[in-house]
């Protein structure tokens, strides 16, 4: 079966009334382009089974595959189900492998089977399932005449892992035929423009089957280099290789890394490569750099803790920045955090600390030091260098930024001063 | 003329592939439901004029107003104008008002106005003018049969600015009649069906004019209370009431709050009232309890900071957790936590502080301690209540859940031992 046209359905009230923002879709759309296909449309529909139905009826005459997110749960507004069964004119029986892995899950938990668990397991008949590795509801597969009909979980996680476990493997990736070869750049500390600048030259020499996108991100911008083409793999992928180096070699060390990886990854990844232990010791971010270290599977191997250091009396008190620098210089200055770094690594007992004071707002900013004034030391027992950073009047936006930096100043240090050439 | 179905149209190639998301028509869909309306379905196309036509002629045909955003800017992807006046079969005309407007805009900047300003003068025969007081791009307004057609440009505050001094006053609130009343409710703790079974009997006792939806996250569920009706606007508000305080008694201690709030929000209310200093101490969360408490702004005035205690040594040498304690019981033990609450409170002198300790995974369980153990204390210099929770395999939901359920077991503890009945 050739797959080349999409659409994407969300069912829920909570998006139509902008309770919740769509990022199911946008996850979405992101994952289908990354596969050559941008989807034909976009639609939400509240929980209302005649506009359920209506809009099954228009998008499975016009599409190869529509991807229907929300109203699976177990609670009466969850109304997707039954809209399919009468959409498909076929009655809802209950499914006994569904019903005995929810029975497996609960056991476990040992919680209680409610009665609209059992009610969740009642299908349309003929579906084929879609294995829910992160929940109860499970996926499912129909198929409409010419058209396959995918409905998932609407809660972000269970939908994603479907798709990538079962939808993107099993139905889409065989039914794509054009060679695509595709590599993501992750790069930090550089702006959208900036880059675009800096490869000017190397994409006027790509040819026109060749692509490049900019998803930029809060300190952050991944771009997506893209090769399409219909004939021998070997030429494209020779040509993929060099343009792909040619992009690395532009990028230089504001290249983080390929694929799916961060900042957080790649500082572990540094960390065991070279036994280091590193500590945090955080004022404005206040737990969000050590937050990130440690969502890294394996992080305890290396990142040995941290001190938040909301207050100034922590500052002095447990990491051991002096009174006088305190009252001479201020929280959000170089000396405080190059002593954050100096004394963190003795307090701790690591070889490499990051240190982050500044004014993360909305108040507490003044003339000489404007909300969104960040200072970031990084330093071992011997080289502790520092960096001013000045962002905008958003605290939530200027906590992520300043996390971001700090784990990028820390990711350059460790590159600097101790990763050699051949893992450069 | 009376409006009572809108739907939502947006172009542009980037919401499709997930460049963007879409916020538009979350900004949208909020601004309508507050006003009553539930938009009847939100339809996202490209840059695709074939594809635009089709779906004006399908929604214009369906609502009383569609409201059009996206493709209105000077750049050539934008084809909004030109598909426009070909559904409507008219032909664009040289707009002098607009024209006029553009060049004082321009001259004020002192820049010089591009031939793609002009070309953006060229609008469908019959448009009426919606003026754009932030930005060049004018908002457009067509009668097609019995439907609306509104089109607005994509970029958020020009859209927001047009609907809010245009559209809302001018278009939406002389064709409204009807009242709706809404309430969200935040609650931690339980479930989404443990949340319906108990409010079963309030459920049952609301007339059918009364609806519940939830919207479940990790660790949180809102459950949405809405009732509307086009009779006297105070005997519904009456059985709102109602009903609203029904559903917070069932709710009981797990509701958090109503409508925009969170854990965090509320721990720094009842801290504020009850002048308390409040600290953290975690080891498998790593940051994340107190990454929340200092999103808030103003939380340096009662979160005084935290240690993460990742590995056992800084658990003993910096928190100050007996290394017998840790020998005997381990690291992910009811004795650890109790002792990193008791010590922690003296080490960063704070009135309550709360501590976590767990195996986030996905490795380090044990047949006794399996991934997803958390222990959780809270205490103050006089009490400590520990709690010991059992989650899953995957260590980035099991981080998020730990945070949850310690922020939660934070916000239970202050409501027993500090909130006054007034308050609570």
């Amino acid at each position: 079966m050739n797959i080349k046209k999409i659409s994407l359905l969300t069912v829920g009230d909570e998006i139509l009334i902008g309770q919740i923002v769509d990022t199911n879709s946008a996850w979405l759309g992101e994952k289908l382009s990354a596969l050559g296909i941008i989807p034909q449309s976009l639609i939400s529909v509240g929980d209302n089974q005649d506009k359920i139905t209506e809009t099954l009826t228009l998008l499975t005459e016009q599409n190869d595959l529509v991807i229907m997110t929300g109203g699976l749960g177990p609670t009466k507004d969850d109304i997707t189900v039954k809209s399919i069964a009468d959409f498909l004119k076929t009655p809802l029986i209950f499914n006994e492998i569904v019903y005995e892995r929810i029975k497996t899950i609960f056991e476990k938990l040992q919680r209680p089977l409610s009665p609209s668990h059992k009610q969740q397991c009642y299908l349309p008949e003929g579906v084929e399932i879609l294995h829910n590795s992160m929940g109860t509801a499970p996926g499912m597969l129909f198929k409409v005449r010419q058209c396959l009909l995918v409905s998932l979980p609407g809660v972000p996680y269970e939908m994603k892992a479907i798709m990538e476990e079962e939808v993107i493997p099993k139905i889409l990736m065989p039914a794509l035929h054009e060679t695509m070869l595709q590599e993501t750049f992750v790069v930090a500390g550089k702006g959208e423009t900036e880059i675009e600048d800096s490869l000017k030259d190397t994409i006027q020499q790509m040819p026109d089957y060749f692509s490049v996108a900019y998803l930029p991100g809060l300190g952050q911008v991944r771009l997506r280099l893209t090769a399409r083409g219909n004939f021998a793999s070997e030429i494209l992928e020779k040509q993929f290789a060099g343009f792909s180096e040619n992009v690395s070699s532009v990028l230089g060390s504001s290249l983080i890394g390929k694929g799916d990886t961060n900042l957080e990854t790649v500082i572990g990844g540094f960390c065991n490569s070279y036994s280091l232990k590193i500590g945090t010791l955080e004022s404005c971010t206040g737990g969000r750099v050590s937050a990130r270290l440690a969502s890294v599977a394996g992080a305890s191997a290396y990142y040995t803790g941290g001190i938040i250091a909301y207050t100034n009396e922590i500052k002095n008190r447990i990491v051991g920045v002096p009174d006088n620098i305190l009252n001479t210089y201020g929280a959000e200055s170089e000396e405080t955090v190059k002593s954050m770094v100096e004394n963190g690594i003795k307090v701790l007992d690591v070889d490499v600390a990051v240190a982050i004071s500044g004014i993360a707002g909305p108040t507490g900013g003044s003339p000489e030091k404007p909300v969104g004034t960040v200072w970031i030391a990084v330093g071992n027992s011997t080289n502790v260098e520092t960096r001013l950073l000045k962002f905008g009047k958003k605290r939530e936006q200027n906590i992520t930024l300043a996390t971001q930096a700090a784990l990028n100043i820390l990711r350059l240090f460790l590159l600097k001063y101790y990763v050699t050439e051949a893992e450069k």
